[in-house]
């Protein structure tokens, strides 16, 4: 079979692997759609982030879904040609966080497409993916598993939204509207956010905010003032989302956010400067989101049903020979929202 | 009276104001005991903190006790003779953050000796005060009014403790052992953490830190590997109380902090720059504590009870005529705690 | 003006009453509709409830919106002619429960139509209202009056919401189809629920449920193995709604609900035998909702936007000299959901 | 080895038993103490309680504590001599309850001594008991087995604190002073409870509660009024823990409890009698809490630390020979807190 394998920075090959034998309560599934992740993107153009460098050839992606092409022993929960989306975390169930109920935190964590263990944890772009049942989700009639291979990203703005408390009554800022800050704000309007007012540097993007439900799309590269004038009486959002990595996102978010607010921090972003005193005078709370556990399968529910439509963030399919192209055109945020491989 | 005026940096002053008269609801108290507090250092040696500037003589000082000499119409709850604890928070229980239960958030504040609006609210540090009734705290029998004054300092960390979420079976992380840090650690003791770790830069406050109850006491400034040596398995602590306002106290606890743990930032310092993708990846909770607000009765209350015992903070007591050197004393963290001006 | 009055049970007159001047910060409305609600129908139809007793004539009503027909002083936020709802609860906010933001539980409040403190608090059927310019929520474009006065029932269950906790992922359990049941399920569909079932003993309440969102409707007096059968694994829901006061529904809850999953109590119903062994075993929590604050702010904004369409729930509008008629139409649940007056 | 087996209601035998060999992982302890606690006495008494029934011989017996005498393969933590307590908790770890960290909730959770399963799970009265390194837990030097027997119910009571929510600042009731209430007492003083009143209907046994730390303790038999006394202003406790399982202390601190308050309830008791609509009205809180999981480890360690003073619980130690003498005094609340055997 093919797999889209990361070498080094610029270096994406398309291979040949061996197909992985079929085990006790494991389906084989033919991959169909996968999409590129900003982690992708970070091992293609750099290598990496931070301190987590590609040291080994690793299949890359995390974003799939593909139909049943076969049963392992015991498997009883799916039959062949079911459709599937495949949760990209493996935690082992076993340590003192996943006894917690915070699997996201497992000490033995194989997260698909990870250079952060050596050996590294290959990953899902694959033309055919072996996994334990209890990764895969069905997808209902009607889903492309187009759609459903963006029950991950999807996963992952739940799982924010959970941190964030109930929204109910709640006015909310989403900073940064990539694929994730996008799919916060259908995150967070599903869960009954009351406003939402989404920012960014380009209209492209914010044009999309729009479209998924935002109530406001201010450019603060253009129009900062527009949420600066939030600032007064202290401020006056609950909730921030804050999807850009971005210091100056953060910043500007304390200033309009309300006392005891609460700022989700979902975007990467390496050491940024915050103001000490504001989070202190201001009671804010600032936490931290990373990726998913029950979320998953919330998120393959809600598509399932149609509580969400997620179609329009996809910008493009390319074909898994023009893999170099796709990640190209993923890496463009002008005229790219979310990129997906066709296998 | 005499009250004690900060005028610039450096330039404090003992001058004579008039009295003022006690209205409907008031008391007047002879002040007794003065704790001299960060705030009031940052006056006295730098004119101010930030973007807070003395712009016009002000009486420092918000950390008080003494003893009623008189009564305005209609006060039941005190007798002349009665001693005090005075809260200097004074909200105007009208604003949206006051109904909904936020009052140290008060749109209106008027908090004793803050330079904040224009024109400043003059403080407590004068012979004799008029309060409102309900912002006074009955000192029990054989409770020094020197501990009493210690009310205010502890109220701020028992709102630490309370913005913290419950203590049981937590391990608590208390990064700087001023005044502050010192009853952070009485505060999360007496409300059940499980084992209490101190860090400071001199062993003069360690000592202190141990004497009031944490477990064990680390200079991270001569032996870093101590604390260090927490960060297996993703972290140790639940809870950190950062009292130091430092950038690296910051850091280091958050190598330290367990997923899903929360960091109670107190102290105040300008910029600091935080390692985003640590708040992420572990999914940190960083909230601010700011002030108190019923906290204030409870602290009296506490130290009353002698379920805490506050006199071990106590460094030195000066007469009202030598406070510039008492203001000095203060400054002088290898010799001070707490110090105290007697009026 | 003309107003409904209550003398005792099934003694309702339509009187004369002379209308009230507007004060500052107050505003005068012509009401044009008002819902009857289950209290309305216990003082017609029982003289009271509980304790609770008619002991002099009382104006009935608390579900009322209408249009703006002269402004007090300085009334800045309404123009004559605007359509408005008005929200009942009149807190103080002065007591010790409304500076802790529990306004609902003011040892003070005027609830219009309460026959709790006597003198009674006069009721809002009646043509003409005088009300605080703060208890008025401005009625959108194309958004009827008749909509806009059920945003104090819905009021109820958006506070439900709140008390419930976030929705994100749950499975919710709606016992009892009568109004407050069917705007339960609108408003916990509108905050997330993952999957909603509906019980009722009759078909047509159930039938409602299914138009409103919910995803299962369950007669329980026909099927009761249908909802037995989720008690499986020790249960299946994450939250209870109980919205129809009778014990039978609580107990059959307590066997479908998960361990520490919630049960909310909306419906009234004197005292019920819970078995303590399952409230402990699978430490359930059982907690109360009553009337709102801020949710009736909400309410409006909700309608406004068209986020919930309320509508289905009108089973018809009687003209107020018909108010007998309309009372008994209320009273009969197999004809009717809510049933409006107009003025 | 001997064992102490119940065969029926007032059935209870000493028995002959072979030892179990020790497994990898395993310790053998020689049990030293062993407390009696309300389902052993259920057991001996009434044959079981509610539909839960001793259908075959089961030895009896959870809260033990001993020396240990044979290690398992690959025991590192333990050598042979050291004291150790046992925690009777066994849940498999591997259901859905588990992975959320409600371990307390097992679907295969093998409790000692619990009839509840068919075979029944046998109970640690027994001379040598065979555990999992896991379910133990060291007794530090100058801690007595008698003491360290306690960590189990203790642990009960630490649950139930964590279940209330923080208690800095609460006003907390409790009602029912036997062991279990003697111990929320102890429980909810060490974390941070502000004051605690303690309600019974024996003078024995509120004189304990007074020992171990209750501000005021009330007998509801002949002063019931004093309880009531609490009523005013809705109101005056934060928090109920209801150990008695009587309707009439539910009912009547209910009465005591402010609103938004909770009712941990701890005591079991078949059905009771609750009047909904003071839930509803006050919007309390009712929340059961069921055995421990993490607070086993945290009993041991406040105990190990001196942080708490069991010993007063402790009213009498029999000889295994005399387990019927024993029971009958356990039974006696005139005479008896928690009776102990000696193996």
């Amino acid at each position: 079979m093919k797999a889209v394998v990361i070498h080094a920075a610029k270096d994406l090959r398309i291979e040949q692997r061996d197909e992985e034998p079929v085990g006790p309560g494991q389906v084989a599934i033919a991959i169909e759609a996968g999409g590129i992740c900003g982690s992708d993107l970070h091992y293609y153009n750099h290598g990496g982030f931070g301190t987590v460098r590609v040291r080994e050839p690793m299949i890359l992606g995390h974003e799939v879904a593909g139909t049943v092409k076969a049963l392992g022993e015991g498997v009883t929960s799916f039959v062949v040609g079911d459709r599937t989306a495949i949760s990209p975390s493996r935690p082992r169930s076993q340590c003192e966080y996943c006894l917690r109920g915070e699997q996201n935190h497992c000490l033995e964590m194989r997260f698909y497409g990870s250079a952060m263990p050596m050996p590294h944890i290959q990953g899902a772009f694959r033309q055919t993916l072996v996994a334990e049942q209890w990764q895969c989700h069905k997808v209902a009639d009607g889903i492309s598993t187009n759609e459903a291979a963006m029950a991950e990203p999807f996963a992952v703005t739940l799982h924010a939204v959970a941190r964030a408390g109930a929204l109910i009554g709640k006015r909310v800022l989403v900073t940064g509207c990539g694929p994730i800050g996008v799919l916060a704000i259908i995150a967070a309007q599903t869960h009954g956010a009351r406003e939402i007012v989404a920012t960014d540097l380009t209209n492209a993007t914010l044009k999309k905010a729009l479209e998924v439900g935002a109530d406001r799309a201010i450019n603060v590269a253009t129009n900062p003032e527009m949420l600066a004038a939030y600032a007064a009486n202290k401020g006056y959002f609950d909730v921030q989302f804050e999807a850009s990595g971005s210091e100056k996102a953060v910043r500007s978010g304390l200033e309009v956010l309300r006392p005891r607010s609460v700022l989700v921090q979902l975007g990467l972003g390496g050491d940024v400067a915050i103001p000490q005193n504001t989070i202190v005078a201001k009671e804010i709370e600032m936490k931290g989101t990373f990726r998913f556990h029950e979320e998953f399968g919330l998120a393959v529910d809600l598509i399932n049903k149609r509580r969400v439509d997620l179609k329009p963030l996809l910008s493009g399919v390319f074909s898994l020979d023009d893999a170099v192209a796709a990640f190209e055109a993923a890496g463009d945020r002008s005229r790219s929202m979310k990129v997906q491989l066709s296998f």
